[in-house]
């Protein structure tokens, strides 16, 4: 990325803006009333300390939709609606324990059992723990090395990356797919080092993908101090035995929704220009980063244009997907309605790296270079450039539609020291990041809805 | 410094990198040294945690300068040494106390002394008070509404800046200033509301100048969310009486000392790179974000480069100022004895604005086009651009020896939230961001030392 970042910031001055006096005003008023008057930060603090964490499926997830449909409802926007979706339905159970035994010491660990996970059974599993840093090392191990034991994947995000998306694409695969792999040569269970630059001691939790063809075996995360002291614990002692429970299951689908709110366009109502986040969250934290931010933050783009009375020209319309977190079940229900209804999306944006101060934005199919000589009218406010990157997990289902896909990202350094973890929680936030935030994909609709792509 | 900030940006493409690929090889160098093994984050736990704040004139302070010695000792660079110079000894004495007191009702408020301030005498002071939001305000008064009256100055920092320094500039005149203004109608003492962007319950403190043809009277700062209680309580209650007492008073001065470290230059030894930061804090936190991120910064810049193995052309000097805050002292001893010695700095940086994510740097003299042609190479970690801006406080006195003056800005939204306040503290600070802006400050030195200006 680094590259191509290089790039950008080389050729932004030859793309002349192509708008001009009278949008720089409009995206001082969004930010003057953000700043000013912002909701993003009440809301998030209702949707995290009074709702909490909401896991598709739990009772809080259902409290969240009831939320987040009076709070539009309250904005006097055109429409607000639900989209039913049935969504997975896992549950954590009780506290998880794990510990490794050398000899007679005993040392107590702290972990999580991985999303979507099933049980280790009441009485928990014991066995020899075997670490590797890729499944390219697990397979050379094999069959003969690795069945009847733990596989402990413990390969770190790369800190070298100054991106820390790419650092954790380079790492996660151990977390979704590690089960899979293992089971494969007859492991017992899998144990995974949590995917966070963070040293601590917090396991971050996070879905894993069985596969129908392997046998499902248990899997948690470790914190990365866990992780340390366990790799030094095995370390020439081979019959050093990891031992782990947790009462994880997954229950029968349940209904849930996506919430749906939208101001019709005055000039083209039927092309409609998306913003969303997702309103599910994991179970340990308060999802307030993840993705409480892009939830508010959403919602307050519609707020904003209301406040200020900006009609645009063109369909606005938040959603809060459900699911994105186990299942993406809400993402995919969104593009089939938004298929079967013939609708016409021109553009869809993703707020989901948290509501840190603002970075940059990602963009995916046409309308790249468009939105590219837009920039320097948001340089002023923190938007550093735009970047031919992944731009979000809910807007995938939208892409075979033909439809452009942008990414807001805010600065990416703290935000997987918290990413799927307890400490995901409110206090982590700072209003005037959250609300530069908000302020940033507004004005980038703004100028989508007033010039089109 | 919006229309400033999006001119460049719309003029970075025009000025190609006057450097290449070599350079920008160097450049990932430090960035993966800093990244994988850098020492600035261990080296401000010692200093924020186990020495803490430590205000000029403190045994802390003492014990900061001994620390700041041996740390760069320990790095094998070519010369170490301290600066004797004597500074203000300001104690703030027992914890302070406040009311406000409507009828029979009195409600507790949080305040701090400011600094430099006196104290209110063992009984405290208790009067009536006149709620201003300027200078003018107040002369408007004038000595017949403000004499025998404690003056509270409340006037917020701007939210709608986007660059909260200029929010802070535009409001620390009542903290700086506020003293001899109110003084001059006659009144008894003054409140100022806190310069922060933050609505908490923690006072910020920070000094206050007395003039010398006016009378002292001491001065106090109350958090936000106090100012708020306090404009309430008196609207509309003129018998309203606030209570404060605080014993601090200003000692006679301490000798103390400016630490310096170099590495000579291999080409042009004569030629002096600076890079600082100040080493006395306020005493209500312990000094994490101000300053003691520029001060770690600015010796791992000499770390890193001994770690490389990167012989500089021109010297490089780490100097640690002591009292910034309440006299700058450090700094004018310091530009004293190099104009005394002869000596010719090329160029002095100064990190003095949070150890935050990268944002950009601030040039102030001769080189700006050059620093702005390699900005580019500088883009992919994080840093946008270059403004004419205020550069730093400890730099002011080089600036009449024509040396070019340049400030390493990281990201300014959360830096007031803990600016000498009691959560200015190590866990404010992400090791990521701190390693990036040390890193950031290092390849544009390294650009100035081989490159010239």
């Amino acid at each position: 990325m680094s590259k191509k970042l290089l790039c950008l910031m080389v050729l932004l001055g030859t793309s002349f803006c192509s708008v001009g006096q009278e949008e720089a005003s409009a995206i001082k008023n969004i930010f003057n009333e953000e700043l000013s008057n912002g909701h993003a930060y009440t809301m998030l603090d209702h949707l995290a300390n009074r709702i909490g964490g909401r896991l598709s499926g739990s009772p809080q997830a259902a409290v969240a939709v009831e939320w987040g449909k009076s709070t539009m409802e309250s904005m006097s926007i055109d429409r607000v609606w639900l989209q039913e979706v049935m969504v997975p339905h896992w549950v954590r159970g009780e506290k998880e324990q794990a510990s490794i035994t050398v000899g007679s010491k005993k040392q107590v660990l702290r972990i999580c059992a991985l999303g979507n996970s099933i049980g280790t059974g009441p009485k928990g599993i014991a066995a020899a723990v075997i670490e590797v840093k890729s499944f390219l090392e697990l397979e050379k191990l094999g069959k003969e090395k690795i069945a009847g034991n733990i596989v402990f994947f413990n390969r770190p995000m790369d800190p070298k990356e100054i991106y820390t998306g790419t650092a954790y694409g380079g790492a996660v695969d151990q977390r979704g797919r590690g089960v899979v792999e293992a089971a494969r040569f007859g492991a017992l269970g899998v144990v995974v080092r949590s995917v966070t630059l963070a040293m601590d001691d917090h396991p971050h939790t996070g879905s894993v993908q069985y596969s129908n063809t392997v046998a499902k075996i248990p899997a948690c995360a470790i914190s990365t101090m866990g992780a340390s002291v366990l790799s030094q614990a095995i370390l020439g002692n081979p019959k050093a035995k990891f031992f782990f429970r947790q009462t994880c299951e997954m229950l029968p689908d349940v209904k849930s929704h996506n919430i749906v709110g939208e101001i019709k366009g005055s000039t083209f109502p039927d092309e409609i220009i998306l913003v969303g986040g997702h309103l599910d969250s994991w179970d340990l934290g308060t999802g307030a980063h993840d993705d409480g931010a892009g939830v508010v933050q959403s919602m307050e783009v519609l707020r904003l244009f209301k406040a200020l009375g900006m009609r645009p020209r063109r369909t606005i319309r938040a959603v809060l997907f459900m699911n994105e977190e186990n299942g993406t079940r809400g993402a995919m229900k969104y593009a089939e309605l938004s298929a079967q209804n013939k609708e016409h999306h021109l553009a869809a944006m993703e707020s989901d790296e948290g509501g840190f101060t603002p970075r940059d934005f990602s963009v995916e199919g046409d309308g790249f270079d468009r939105i590219r000589s837009w920039i320097p009218l948001l340089a002023p406010y923190g938007i550093q450039g735009i970047v031919h990157e992944h731009t979000g997990t809910d807007l995938g289902p939208l892409k075979k539609l033909g439809v452009t896909l942008v990414g807001y990202r805010s600065d990416s350094q703290r935000y997987f020291d918290y990413h799927h973890a307890e400490t995901d929680t409110f206090d982590k936030v700072n209003k005037r990041e959250l609300e530069l935030g908000a302020a940033n994909m507004a004005a980038l609709i703004w100028l989508i809805s007033e010039h089109g792509l």
